[in-house]
């Protein structure tokens, strides 16, 4: 079964945006239940639908399909739960890996999260000086949770 | 967006059959929350991943996109609840219209539905002598709501 396996931080501080571009995410969700999520994405102009299953340590089920933007901006528009997620994300270089920095708006503005892609859970990773604290295992950092309890009521 | 218009029947006796090819559907859903049901299907050697929005009259937004048949197998046997929809579909042709009969297993043996699918709302069908009742408007046969109440329940 195809596998995501990802630490997550939280981000300080504004020294990871030197050189950083960042695109513009749309996503919703059909579905939150955290044993099988629904994702609609839009990045910039590419939509995908993605299912998640349940997250087990830091690795999950994934499953990832390209699908027409016009088709995911729909969904996104007419079909998905709401609060949208609303960010811009960077792909940061560092340690000879890539770093999504995830910078949150509307309802989750404020939060800023860096992810990290692992081939193994146990694989070595050299932390930036911009992240402080692994919330790999805080389900309230999920994507998903934050459209049932946006950042702003925490 | 995209729309489905679809009428279903019930079906009586077994005049449908003659000549007809059945197909061995498995399907299940990630979510069956009426206005946005997730549905995973395989169809023989095809998968599929269904989008639907909420029923309005015979008519509801469906997004459908192929997926790897191993894929949508691994996602009915892990990740879609529980119970799984076992169906044989038959194509029949009927009054210059393609009906798909399905003839249910499992905990909703004993069910067969027939379905046939319009350009409008108001497009005109002959029926077959073989449906006896219409249940386009009674959500207890929409197949996501036979993984929460199977026929075998009711």
């Amino acid at each position: 079964m195809p596998m995501e396996i990802e630490r997550k931080f939280l981000v300080s501080g504004d020294q990871w945006r030197q050189g950083a571009h960042g695109t513009l995410y749309r996503q919703g969700y059909l579905c939150t239940d955290p044993e099988r999520t629904v994702r609609v994405r839009l990045a910039g102009d590419r939509g995908t639908l993605t299912i998640k299953g349940k997250t087990e340590g830091i690795s999950r089920a994934e499953f990832e399909y390209p699908i027409p933007a016009g088709e995911a901006a729909q969904l996104l528009d007419r079909l998905c739960l709401r609060p949208l997620i609303e960010k811009r994300r960077y792909r940061v270089e560092y340690g000879g890996r890539i770093w999504e920095v995830d910078e949150f708006f509307g309802d989750n503005a404020g939060l800023v999260l860096a992810e990290v892609e692992l081939e193994t859970e146990s694989a070595q990773v050299e932390l930036p000086s911009w992240v402080f604290r692994e919330v790999s295992d805080d389900p309230r950092y999920f994507n998903a949770s934050l459209v049932k309890k946006p950042f702003c009521t925490w």
